[in-house]
């Protein structure tokens, strides 16, 4: 987090070898970087619109859930003005046959539910249009930080292919009535009214979503890492549940992260007054 | 859509009768006019401010579930201040005798669960007040448009009669804590509080709302007619779901979308550059 | 109601006695005091910043199920600038035992599922930071009124110990973008943000908190105490269901709600225009 991130996200970066860091090109759509427990994964086709073609989407999931012993958070970013524009939609013609297709969606949603299971935070930092599939893989992420020229939208109905998939995080995250008024009309959404609805966390001026994306990351690098992994696990986990049955987890949840190393580690720094020295491990 | 909506709702109008469209007397409380796939019901009753009797009930459904094949779209209107103000307490009385009230309710609860089941889209078009059961029939559309001086409520328990099935569609749209402010205490919420909640998709001054309508309208009827009722219908299914099932139908839901003739002809037209021409039909 | 609540909750009042009105001490750190069918239950420690250690989750238990006839709504409030720092963590160190530890969630899950239970409205009085357990407390409470300076937030995670039960009402209050960004990184959320998201249902001034609050227990207690335990009842159990399941058992409920003596005194006290006069019986 000590270089800015714009400065790693410009192009001129992303060519070069740097002994501080290395960058993976997954392939030419799709470039991850890694350093300090932080893996920055940008989209980084805006001649496609940073299209989710199948192979930007098996690339996402391999550089999601590519193992690092040192990794606490992963923020997914984008090069260009348009966040993603979706599936391409060249892959969908009649003449790839519907096993392709199925191919298509099965590894989407494999992909989205992903972002939801791994044990790391993933924040989207958006700076542009996201629509259809690009609006779900925002929809899909624990945080949103958006920029106010941001917008958001799911207008497949237009060309045929209702965004019934991207419906789905959607109407997780947001009011039924913007939800079916996003679906039905196709029309978007500004950055404004999806921080009112809940589709983002946070909008901030396009010159301070750095300083905010790195206030977030390091306020969740501080943290243990086994203890986030447990707790954005049973978040979701409890999120589908009936309330009294949440609770009955939840005691054994909260009594059981009470006595892992780092909840005594984190407890009895607190009353000691010093800084906690956390393992991360899991015991 | 030519005609402005506030002029085909003046009294005036509603009493000719005009080549260029049909106006059905449901009944006096209720008149329905269909031109060019867009069926506009508006509640015309404003003496008893729009009360949701038994009679007015059953002339709602029948004028929204009426067989038409050009149907695309239906908006739901009210003439006067009051949008509506519920049950027909004067129906609720015990000489009426039990039978009859489970008949109101049960013609009640159909009613809004139809407003979810058909397949067009239904925008509730609000400038006044709608309470209790008013309230249970904007909070069951799929969109609301709404003005500044519209209000909203689910006061019953003023006159004994907790709004325990208003409160149904209500919670589903709005957080917990605005639902149970409005259901325990009935003290009204504002159109930018209704907004801000998530109860009204959106708010524009009086003198917008039938362009605001007509944007929807037109976004809505420019695409195909059973793509939107494919996608309206897995929209509210997949609600109900856990997200991991939703995903399972949701891919089925996309690979059969894209092999619809619709489908296929949508990402054609968007990939030769032209307009979708649609045959609106299911194959 | 006549005594303001400030004036109530003011050190020197609470060491009177009073024919007005009677308080007890439920012990040293909380303060109960019941008139005219309002129980104020003050968090009153802010020593230790209104922890919620065992002894005092036991005292709010008890405090809020003490049975009066009387009884109409509950208002929870708390002294100094914290209106709850959550869990005492001098608790939870592993002296203690698991046993203890389970002890203390188990109290702590069961007063949240109460306040849900109980057929009275509790209105949350917030002027002031709350967290952790504390924020837990305020999002399990029916009404939340908050001043501008109050902030809500689930640092669990810093001390080693996610806030994984306060999760449990929050993302059942807020879109889970503002919960996954409350949790993960322990960032407090303004009250103008809380309001947003739906965690609060009214930010209003310091100086006009107990107007607010008035206004509200006024709107509650105004009606029959019958009719608003089973509309709370069907309310929290209704929101659980699929919609169509809902809309079933409601019909009946509303029906049942109908025949109630308190149900036709409320309709016929409409219709012939003059003032019900509740029997707050369940007949």
């Amino acid at each position: 987090m000590k270089m800015s991130l714009r400065y790693l996200m410009s192009g001129a970066v992303l060519r070069q070898t740097c002994r501080w860091y290395s960058i993976q090109h997954v392939n030419e759509q799709l470039h991850v970087h890694e350093q300090d427990g932080l893996r920055t994964i940008t989209l980084s086709s805006p001649k496609t619109r940073n299209a989710l073609s199948l192979s930007v989407l098996e690339g996402l999931e391999s550089a999601i859930t590519k193992e690092s012993s040192t990794l606490r958070c992963i923020v997914l970013a984008a090069q260009g003005k348009v966040f993603s524009a979706g599936h391409n939609l060249k892959e969908l013609t009649s003449k790839d046959g519907q096993e392709y297709h199925t191919k298509v969606f099965d590894t989407c949603s494999r992909l989205m539910l992903t972002l939801q299971n791994i044990p790391v935070p993933i924040i989207a930092q958006v700076n542009g249009i996201a629509t259809a599939a690009g609006c779900q893989l925002v929809a899909s992420c624990d945080i949103v930080i958006a920029t106010p020229n941001s917008t958001f939208s799911t207008p497949g109905g237009s060309v045929g292919i209702f965004c019934s998939t991207p419906g789905i995080p959607l109407v997780r995250n947001v009011p039924r009535k913007v939800a079916a008024h996003m679906l039905l009309t196709g029309l978007p959404i500004t950055a404004m009214e999806a921080l009112q609805a809940g589709l983002v966390s946070k909008v901030v001026p396009e010159e301070d979503i750095e300083a905010e994306t790195e206030r977030m990351v390091k306020a969740i690098i501080s943290k243990s890492k086994s203890v986030i992994a447990l707790g954005k696990k049973f978040m979701y986990h409890q999120m589908e549940m009936d309330i009294a049955s949440a609770y009955r987890e939840g005691s054994c949840v909260m009594v059981n992260n009470i006595n892992m190393v780092d909840g005594q580690e984190g407890i009895n720094s607190f009353i000691g007054k010093r800084k906690p020295v956390w393992t991360h491990s899991d015991e």
